[in-house]
């Protein structure tokens, strides 16, 4: 199995306390007994269901035929299990199905299925999202008629936000919307890099489209969101809608998943359905991409513990090479994992990737918070944080979680760049996440340029109230080294928050993207305190199995303290003398 | 083309002063032109002949068919193109119809191949290197049979070190060469990774081959070095040796090379030839593997280039979003060239790559001093040098240029992932690089472990005197801030390499693949101080597109000043304290 399930107990059970969730409303009539089940069907289910056909879809990827994405029979199978067996409505509401999971526990569970086959996995994901959107913002005969199949996985959903001349800048794309005299809009418009854009595997697709009515203002302030079924409902059943599949993207990876460029409305049959009020809709895609930044994190970070564990076994099969104190060629030779260079490479990958996944699950946590605490107050702060720390979920997650995928196939050597060994895979797969969502670039400029100062501030006291408190904590536990580090960290992070909101915007943004690495290494690192902290404390009773795997929390939390964080100093120093060296570099001079 | 020619001029001719190779005896024949021109033919070739099958023959590996490998139509055409070009013997001695170039030329030339194609450049790099070795260690009959026909090209050459259980160990292989009575050897054993191990181009391929003798002392020591043709000569021609295609490797990039597991002597019937003196063919074989670490090298920092203008390309025409000082939707979309983030993306694959690629050049003047200076002094201290920096060049360039090809794919976004676009098959091109020819984790054991202490540590102190001279003539062009953040560097790497030199042996080498990086950011900052200074010197009198390149060379060398340089003083620290986090971590931790 490619994740590690002792991980993923110790992150959402004994660091997040899922069990403190058991006594909000939503959630009664769970047990700490149902978490951990459903957890480990899932890893069984990934085992069972994912993992197998995880290297056929990518060798054998989708096909355009007679106008439709053609997926492989095994990548069906796998959703039409992962349907009858409830997946799909996890964490959705009784009334429409659901098991009411809470976010934390399900985004687990997402994980496991994100390590063994994110291809597969997407489809579904993509589903849950946009259903999720429906339900916060549709119609009641728009829930009734869309949600209920979605959430039963017998209709898909997507996304359509970019088309080919506007990727990050949706405001600019060209889609449009005309009213109908029925109260339904004419679509057309073409839609790019739409993943799960097309297939054979469901019923219905499902599209959530971006586009503009005639009467819309300019800019960002005039996309609407609509529901584009490809087949629409009618009096004697599905009929096609006008959505045609004009081309699939061939990737670098995750090609298990049909990314595809659609056309709309291409024959003036295409009817669109409004979702909420006019010219909303940006507003509105924003929960499902937050939602979607946080799983794209997640899926990263997945995908870095996968290479990680994938590495690791490696590691301690493979002979070579003697130790330094020992030249006796004619001794046998150790186990890779003896040699402290490949204890190097596998102590960084465990340090960033589970450091990246306690991220993406605090931050799941934080949905739940935001969603089910009993106390306004503690809602709001929850929220608060979440808008803050999504672009660091999101980017930070991805693109270390990429370098620790790199360190695998490293660890391999040689086999570790053949098709036969999983990490090439692994890489390939996860090198989508730093781009889809918002590339990371603009998941920094988002950080730096709206959420450090939204509302007067808020997420960045709120984030050094938590902080400060487990730092207080850590030291309890005797953690002061670690607590001293972080500490340092923090107050850089103040400082040189300070001198860029101080700076004028170009300046200020020229420098976002090592802004963002800052105060995710500060995060993280606090992350890790926390995990550090938790092993301390239950170190003295664990059982010898436990007693070792909290040893390497410790060892992981010191090395991601003594080997990462230092940069946090390094980049504060950039940062704060205003570095300029990127915004005066002239376009002739490269 | 995917170099940039105007650097390649600036880095040969500019900064490493090619024409200065011309008052040497073996160089006497040529001029500036002559080296001009075959670096313009080889640009053209590598557009016409390389550039055109790059994706075709990544799309179409090589298949195993009938037991021999069977490479696409259009990479043998390619082959014979240069093989009629002459180019297998451009820096080969006269008497061997070669063309004498200087190694500093004939790598430049070798890296436009590289960029265009790696995949049917190898070939013929091979071939060379197992050229050059032979004629270094060849006895007359074995020159006279060998060395001609691979110098021509119609004979393709290999190395075959590593075995399926001995990859980076060599001390463990098991290929046995037991003695005929005519003065031959029968060989036997399994050879993996074998790049163009087998292939149906060339009349014949000659694999150079370690195995042990019979009377083999245990470890390195009991090495041999053997030639063994796949097919011999006889009195009647060539005759199969027995030397049996087991199967190709499935790669994640550098496709068009095939990459075999080859079985000798399966019939009892492969005749192979000793090289040199019994025992000493580990020593022997390091002549063409530091000669293909350089050539290593050099191809991924060939790969970073292309990386970078092919991202360079797009971003001067890719329209997307606007400034953050405009808040009009309706203004039209920029180049995205013009957004601080990408051009931070793009100056530091410039940084990464054009550093790496200095440096590559740099040691491959070093090869030219070593080889052909009238002085025997500076030919020793250019071998001491080349031995202490060979896996610097080897490890730093693969890494970093690694590093910017991951940017490069950044900066298309989701047309970056696909695989119309060149970023993401250089990226898999490139990710081999880290890996053959010792993996990087190996060069740094190399470089703390052996060249660093080797001779009194003459390498240090030579290469010490080599920047201090550089800082005193950058000085006196007006680069003062360069100079000092060189000059903290290089007492940093002084300071820590005597404390490393004062661990044992376990603890200095836990540490050794952050040291590399640490010297290798030092010697990049040099080569980007040295680039300065020339750049510095020429504006006033630059045309004003030659006053751009410069300001762009200026501006690089300050990015990789502020940006990369400081973590010189991060892993400083780190090694200064003699970490043990990697060494006492422990196996069952993880």
């Amino acid at each position: 199995m490619s994740l590690n399930q002792r991980d993923m107990q110790f992150q959402v059970f004994e660091v997040l306390d899922a069990a403190s969730l058991l006594n909000r409303e939503r959630f009664k009539d769970h047990s700490s007994v149902t978490f951990e089940d459903i957890l480990e069907m899932s890893f069984e289910f990934a085992k069972r269901q994912l993992e197998p056909h995880h290297r056929l879809s990518d060798t054998l990827e989708p096909q355009m035929i007679d106008g439709t994405a053609r997926v492989l029979p095994e990548v069906k199978a796998a959703l039409y299990a992962m349907r009858d067996a409830g997946f799909f409505a996890a964490a959705a509401d009784e009334e429409y199905g659901g098991l009411q999971l809470p976010n934390l526990v399900w985004n687990a569970c997402q994980a496991a299925f994100m390590a063994s086959n994110p291809g597969t996995s997407s489809y579904a994901f993509l589903t849950v999202g946009a259903a999720n959107l429906i339900r916060s913002f549709g119609t009641d005969a728009q829930k009734e008629t869309y949600l209920r199949p979605m959430l039963e996985g017998r209709w898909f959903g997507t996304m359509c936000l970019s088309e080919p001349h506007a990727g990050s800048s949706l405001t600019d794309i060209h889609a449009r919307a005309t009213p109908n005299a029925d109260g339904t809009y004419a679509l057309s418009g073409r839609k790019m890099w739409i993943s799960g854009g097309d297939q054979d595997i469901s019923e219905n697709i499902v599209h959530l489209v971006l586009a503009k009515l005639p009467d819309a203002p300019a800019g960002v302030k005039g996309i609407s969101l609509f529901i584009v079924p490809k087949h629409r409902v009618t009096a004697s059943g599905l009929e096609p809608n006008d959505v045609a599949l004009a081309g699939l993207n061939h990737k670098l990876g995750a090609r298990g998943t049909t990314n595809a460029l659609l056309s709309f409305g291409e024959r003036g049959d295409c009817v669109a359905e409004l979702v909420g009020a006019p010219h909303q809709g940006l507003a509105q895609m924003f929960q499902m991409m937050n939602e979607a930044r946080i799983g794209v994190g997640l899926g990263g970070a997945a995908l870095g513990c996968a290479g990680y564990v994938s590495s690791l076994e490696y590691a301690r099969e493979r002979e070579q090479g003697r130790l330094p104190t020992n030249k006796d060629p004619s001794s046998p030779q150790v186990n890779i994992i003896q040699h402290s260079d490949v204890k190097r490479m596998l102590l960084a990958q465990k340090a960033l990737s589970e450091g990246a996944f306690a991220l993406c699950l605090y931050a799941s946590r934080l949905v739940d918070d935001h969603g089910t605490h009993p106390d306004a107050t503690v809602r709001g702060e929850a929220g608060a944080l979440l808008d803050l720390l999504t672009p660091v979920v999101k980017a930070w997650s991805t693109h270390y979680s990429l370098e620790a995928n790199v360190l695998a196939i490293q660890v391999l050597g040689g086999y570790g760049y053949t098709r036969e060994y999983a990490p090439e895979l692994y890489y390939r797969d996860n090198r989508i996440n730093p781009i889809h969502e918002g590339t990371n670039g603009i998941q920094s400029l988002d950080l730096l340029g709206r959420k450090v100062a939204q509302n007067g501030g808020i997420g960045m006291t709120l984030l050094t109230r938590e902080i400060d408190g487990d730092i207080k904590a850590a030291r309890a536990a005797g953690l002061n080294d670690l607590s001293d580090a972080l500490e340092a960290a923090v107050s850089v992070a103040h400082s040189t928050t300070r001198t860029l909101m101080g700076a004028s915007p170009d300046v200020m943004l020229a420098n976002s993207w090592h802004y963002l690495e800052l105060l995710g290494h500060t995060v993280i690192a606090w992350q890790w305190l926390n995990a550090a902290r938790v092993a301390t404390l239950k170190l003295p009773t664990a059982s010898s199995d436990d007693a070792a795997f909290y040893k390497g929390k410790l060892h992981a939390a010191t090395y991601f303290t003594r080997f990462e964080l230092p940069k946090v100093a390094l980049w504060g120093k950039l940062l704060g003398s205003l570095d300029t060296t990127t915004l005066t570099m002239q376009e002739n001079w490269f």
